[in-house]
């Protein structure tokens, strides 16, 4: 096996790690559009259907739901989040599933909030009943939760989550990081009474990396609009952006920064190709396409980070690497193969383990060889190694 | 005329704003490159020299000078500057020569700094003798500068005023906004002793929109280290870009945060292009292009905002209207010729004037008719619109 030639592309090897995922030809030939005035109607037309096509992505029909697309990596959506719906001091309570549970918290800290980390175990998700107790413990302004944990391939429960919040802390904003999810899992933004889910472009979504993607429910609007003080950041401000948003979304040019704008016709050209189908049929495939990579690792004989089915997410898999083989050893022989996975990155186990991600055009293309290479390169690629280690 | 087909993308009218500008065929080919993960080698040796080759265009040789390209609009710059270099409490002097003047203000009072704004009448600049008295007044940790204000077409000068900050006030910080005059200006980093300028992708460095682009000096990067307090942002935090940048520049994978992969690309694509020529040759290319556009503006009984020539930037024209005209009778006339220029951006005077961008391809390919048509089209465009009235 070596690159093959799937697409228009030029003929390089499949990219399977948990984002930037493998494009389609049309999201990327939107790319390369013409320059175009950020204030001209063409383009503000696109930026404006744009925004509304994401409250379908997100399943919210509420009207005072409020969508962000900025320039700036998914990261810039942490702070859009501690900078503007936080105040210094409020407490923030924050689901420890990874990695990136530990940078949030430290977002919060820079905006001045005290984040509380609840954790559980490399593999698993904080119980109910333990947020149930934290939540009785303290007044908590922001609840966070990783969807996806990227970092350990741990899926998150949100349905449940949000309605314990509800019962046990009303006013507690239940803020999502949909980074590795939104796309790929079911997310239902109104049903299930989230208040902020936020994501990044180049996961699931599609779209090539540099677009911080949030939407934000009428409660969390509210709370924004409720501060005593102004937003702790200029950039990531909700002041500066809201007029912004609802102009375009209204059609009416308008200008704080300069957007990127070739970046928002390829989210334009994604998001069309996104809602072509039902959403529920994308999952389903997703969940499908996971259920087959998890069944051929397990054949591998080899665990997975997440070991309880509920917990695993759909659009990635973490894989423990077999005692005593590192990334560094199989992941140069899988690109020799066409294939790019990436290594571990949960800082206590980053050397045992690799993830795997399907997520995309490579799961909902079922002209791609992707994921069926990707299971042949990982079964022959860790017998090589094992042979070669002998 | 209409639009005309002057490379291999799709015939369209000529972007001639100040930004974004139109770009070259293969800068928008990079855009839509392949997925490649961000830590795969090929992408960090094409980041590393990306970061390398802004030095060039910087004209910086000095090692211990430190560049960021960051995704998010050039305003993030003003983030970067204003959370990492100032501290609460400390006193900017910023200097006024239109609307971006204001936003850094707002910036610095958004992470807890003083700005005291000097400002100048529209279409001049504050003079030498004036910022002199203010820096005698106060000890000021930053100055700020505009290079070239893209609401009102005036440059400032920056070797004189960087003489005198070093003479008056030599700790303080030199920091050029020069969102739009980087690559058709002349900046001598080192030289002119500067300690910060800041830049977006979409100006006359002619790459798409979606990169915020900074260079700091040795001088920053200690007043940086030397902080008392932890920087005032988690996304635009020097903490957490500096290992990350320097990491790439010696070509070692690492993450904070996914970088836009094609939009580095794309950069590095144009700063090839760029530096393919002596740096002094492109702004000479921009100054003869910007006298024949001035010299056309006055043989049309116009006046521009920027009425002395040594305040006149090189790769803009902001230019009154004959009295009694206003943008939204022009600018439709222009469109309708294969023309975009922008209108007025200056708050009190934003119906009075339209301006002109002659940055970049557009300026630097002797094949692109887009300069001459453009000023063909103003022309044509002002008789028929003052016949229309008559």
């Amino acid at each position: 096996m070596a690159d093959v030639k799937t697409s228009n592309q030029p003929a390089h090897p499949a990219l399977l790690i948990p984002g930037p995922i493998e494009f389609d030809d049309a999201v990327l030939n939107s790319m390369g559009h013409y320059a175009e005035s950020h204030v001209s109607m063409p383009f503000v037309n696109v930026f404006g259907e744009t925004l509304s096509m994401l409250r379908k992505v997100f399943q919210t029909e509420n009207p005072a739901s409020q969508p962000f697309v900025i320039s700036g990596s998914g990261t810039l959506g942490w702070d859009l989040v501690a900078a503007n719906l936080a105040e210094p001091g409020d407490d923030v309570l924050v689901l420890h599933t990874g990695y990136f549970a530990d940078s949030f918290a430290d977002c919060f800290k820079t905006y001045g909030a005290n984040a509380t980390q609840l954790k559980a175990p490399i593999g698993d998700r904080p119980q109910l009943d333990a947020v149930e107790a934290a939540l009785k413990e303290k007044k908590y302004k922001l609840l966070t939760v990783t969807h996806v944990d990227t970092s350990t391939g741990v899926l998150s429960e949100l349905k449940s989550l949000s309605k314990l919040v509800r019962r046990v802390s009303p006013e507690t904003l239940v803020v999502v990081d949909g980074v590795c999810s939104v796309g790929c899992e079911e997310i239902a933004f109104d049903s299930w009474d989230l208040d902020v889910v936020l994501t990044a472009s180049q996961k699931a979504i599609g779209c090539p990396p540099g677009l911080s993607i949030v939407m934000c429910s009428e409660r969390a609007m509210k709370t924004f609009e409720a501060r005593k003080t102004p937003p702790g950041s200029y950039f990531a401000s909700f002041v500066n952006w809201v007029p912004i948003m609802k102009n375009y979304e209204n059609r009416k040019p308008s200008y704080f920064a300069t957007p990127p704008t070739q970046l928002i016709h390829a989210l334009h050209t994604t998001l069309t190709q996104v809602l072509s189908s039902p959403l529920s049929e994308r999952f389903a495939r997703h969940r499908e396409i996971s259920d087959k990579v998890k069944a051929a690792v397990a054949e591998l004989g080899l665990k997975q980070l997440a070991p309880k089915p509920e917990n695993q997410a759909h659009g990635m898999t973490a894989i423990y690497l077999p005692e005593g083989m590192t990334p560094p050893e199989i992941l140069p022989n899988l690109l020799k193969k066409g294939v790019i996975f990436a290594g571990g990155l949960h800082k206590e186990i980053a050397t045992r383990y690799i993830r795997f991600g399907h997520m995309g055009v490579s799961v909902m293309d079922e002209n791609r060889p992707d994921i069926d290479r990707a299971i042949t390169a990982l079964k022959d690629g860790l017998a090589e190694v094992e042979k070669a280690k002998k």
